[in-house]
């Protein structure tokens, strides 16, 4: 069985997802959407898939899912659309950026028993995966303290500052993630501390650009998180997991790994510069789960569920900042 | 000239303090004095000089320095004695578990111009005083972030913990002065989430085992504090410093480091099991530091004014588990 | 344009081309022969190519050059074949096992001004181009000693030892060739020690399974290589170059990055476990620059010439290791 | 017990372990004896000993053992009239530059009893003990091949250039005792390759600066040296053991092992620059090992007979670069 996708969203993530589907044999993508007659017909050419409108796209029975890499504020109701539809779903996070306005879209999920993954995409880095295997196999014990660094090279544009709903809806948000997947019991307090160190026109626009947050589940486990818009050495992407029996720790990936010395010291080169070269493992593993769900007729993982609770802890780290004070989640 | 100095106390720390100043040929230990004849004797024995009381090397004006190493308790009144008898102090950190007491201290000291310095050992740490050498040179930038990861291999007895003042203030003191050290602006609020994972019996003295902080300095500059009583692998030390240029990093020191590949993996041994023989490098440039400020007839630092604002921020982090918010620290 | 291509050869290594090929948007790979029509199958209905026998494509004028995958026995005459028929060539290492053999096939390739571009693939790892780059930029000075370490999981079947010419034209052939991209200068003299360690089965096939060697260049920098037929943790692949001004190294590589540290250590994963997973991106890069020398009507590198050299200095340390002395290299 | 010790010669060396002797409290430094007054003066003042003659030393029925850091030339006659006058004695490396001259002195040695340790202080290396502990525990199996790299900082004045009988018995001698004590089993044949490439004044003074090495056992073990008389980045003092159950490597040592990332990449500092740096755990051990067996009555290891095959792979070496050829080593 072939299954055959169409991809709502032609941009930049839209391509990586055309790329792992063309790799991925159990896979055909046989139509592409986007607003931007231009984007689409890249993907097209290079892939042999026709460039389709969402509405045919939604009627053709011939297609068994959709990718769905759209702006943000269409993602809800694309959701929707395609549950109605009957389609298997893949979504970019995060469903939406009002918590309400997901809790609504998950509504008619459930109702129409539509099958939603979320792309939550570092749950499938093979390094991320290895450490979660230490925690499942008992290797590390019971699990006590998380600690996510998660730094972006460089700050996003402020056009796009302005619609990301902030730092924590647009950057935390996968971490949030990773800190439930690994500390294997839900969030109960969100505590946060950020600030504008980076640039004062991610201030202006009222966003901070430097975080710090402690999350702490009802038995008591922590996760520190520390992010921050910028990092001049590049994408720095690093957990550690410490347990009753030992830690695990994977460090930062970096595309080339000579080292030189010199009178000066040794040398490593900076890390990757950008989430699709780090993640590229994770990107393609992320749709072969999405596949895997697919054909073995099973909820795909991550869920939207999964999207909806990310959403409320970074809900929960907005006001726990702004009342700086600990915030009781409610999910 | 060379410095004669005293050693109050001739428990564990006493004896590495003991050394370093054998070693050092600026100096000579001419008097012990301990409540157990036998640890005096020890000392004394080792390196040749006179067990006398504390009235006798009060009352010695022979002697230009003393080492405090006595129980926590009586820190502050020795303070305020060999303060008052014009001799320059070093005295292991806290001043007292009260800030009121330690405060009250202060005030005698600076009435008779005393000059003394704390016992922050990890100050002088060869590693992490290079890394603060990569702020002050400029090669980070502006200091943003700070990360401290530390953790002891495992709990100590519960005698000690009953009279340590709990984790904030016998632990993570420590990182409250290295965070002071690195962030190079005042800490202004502290949060901190804290839990019993460890071992129930911490619980049931009423302390903590395990504690994650963010500490906020006014400009919003931010340090995460990762505390545990237990780390299988061994002592665990670990700094992060995030600047807008860059970051440094002081990894963990291990007694041997060789590797071992097999079929397994790579292996490497674990990290030092104490904090003797991690910070050895440490004790003895402290006590260097202090003879320096001697010969030069300069305030030493750490001050006694440094060991008051650690404690003021343990007492800040105990309200802050307490209520669940942030606490501004009151200097 | 687009460049058409045909596999010669659809085993093991032809797939990794095949695959190579399919991700090159200049290539097509239009035709695939194989003596085992399954082999030949799987790759044409991967690739969606046609299965022709190796006259028919010979014969193509559509088709613009073969990939030589087939039997090392079968490589000399493939490819002066191809080169009197017109088209570009890409031949697996090594020419020929007889010096004798491949130095004849050569003389053929310049009377008809083949472009012949052997597979040695180390010359495309990222890491050891970045590290010929620190050479080439100047940054390590003049070399002056390089170190190679190559050691395999494990031993071949003894079948593969019986035609593979023995460990320096199977498997130092590739050392020979690092040498000479490292080096910067030809190789006078070859010394040689070797031995059976790891299976007395190979030395009942006249082989070895161990081996040092030491290359001298005319100006007398040194090479050292270290080769074993087997390493419990994975494929073992450094290099480390000294200069003048410093050394650069090119690290092992592993799949999997994460540490566990536990009572009993730091433990890393164990390396790739095979040349086709280690050198993925090599492999990529390979057919990217056969396909640019293509485009560029430029001579391929390396070249036919650097396979009869390599090929040379395996039969330099055969010779240097029956007679225990330094021997000279003919070219 | 406290053994008495006397130190002969009061140079760089002399000091270093003087200060291992005050540091050791079974040990008494009681006499040094220097040609140079000041040299001595320096020593007696730091260590409270006393300034005698060699006769002096020799004549005194309290010294108990004596430590040789004279010129190489002395070494030999020092060690026959200190065994005929039964006191122990640790000698610095090599016992002669003389092979003949070498084994004259042992058979007075032998003659008399006498208890001669050699100052092969690599072996007391904590990182070297326990790779070497790899092998003896069985963890990488039977060991196969050997690769020690070893490199100073820089290359050593004309004037010792002279006087130390070339790279191999002054450098590579080190080596030569290190492979030995990694291999375990004898070394039967010498391979080498050495070259001018550091400074054309080492050639003239009929000296190589760079040397690559071949040592081979009976059965077939492989050990390769990398030895270069210049390292920009520091000592370079590496060793990796390969065996049939895995490998086992010590890697470089360095002062500060902070590190710093910037746009540039990942910077660590360079390693020691020095010996005595590098080895002070080594040198104290060493010691400490000689006192051990001097309070056993046991014979001390390394042994003069150590020293004396160490230094007949070196001329060994001499012989091979000369003729270009595997040389059998005599013992």
């Amino acid at each position: 069985m072939v299954t055959k996708l169409a991809l709502l969203g032609a941009g930049r993530i839209g391509k990586v997802h055309a790329r792992a589907i063309a790799e991925d044999k159990r896979a055909r993508l046989v139509a592409v959407a986007d607003a931007f007659p231009d984007a689409a017909k890249a993907i097209a050419d290079a892939s042999g898939c026709a460039i389709r409108t969402i509405d045919e796209i939604e009627a053709d029975p011939n297609i068994d899912a959709v990718v769905i890499c759209t702006p943000t504020n269409t993602h809800a109701d694309l959701i929707e659309r395609f549950a109605r539809a009957g389609k298997a779903i893949f979504c970019e996070k995060p469903i939406d950026l009002d918590v309400a306005r997901a809790r609504a879209c998950l509504e008619v999920v459930r109702e129409v028993g539509g099958r939603v993954m979320l792309g939550f995409n570092r749950r499938f880095d093979p390094h991320f995966r290895a450490a979660r295997a230490a925690i499942d196999d008992g290797t590390i014990g019971k699990v006590e303290m998380v600690t996510i660094t998660s730094r972006d090279p460089g700050p996003p544009p402020a056009e796009y500052i302005k619609v990301s709903g902030g730092i924590f809806r647009d950057m935390t948000i996968h971490d949030f993630d990773m800190a439930r997947f690994l500390l294997g019991e839900e969030i109960a307090t969100v505590m946060a501390s950020a600030a504008v160190l980076v640039d004062p026109k991610i201030g202006e626009l009222g966003d901070y650009d430097s975080a710090s947050l402690i999350l702490t589940t009802r038995s008591g486990r922590q996760c520190v998180i520390s992010n921050s818009r910028r990092a001049t050495y590049g994408y720095d992407q690093r957990i550690e997991v410490h347990g009753s029996l030992g830690s695990v720790s994977a460090e930062n990936q970096r595309p080339v790994s000579i080292e030189i010395a010199t009178k000066d010291g040794y040398t490593r080169p900076p890390l990757h510069d950008f989430f699709m070269t780090r993640y590229t493992a994770a990107y393609a593993a992320e749709i072969s789960a999405f596949l895997d769900s697919i054909e073995a007729g099973t909820a795909p993982s991550p869920s939207a569920e999964d999207g909806l609770i990310a959403l409320a802890l970074a809900d929960a780290a907005i006001q726990a900042v702004k009342q700086g004070s600990a915030v009781t989640v409610k999910y």
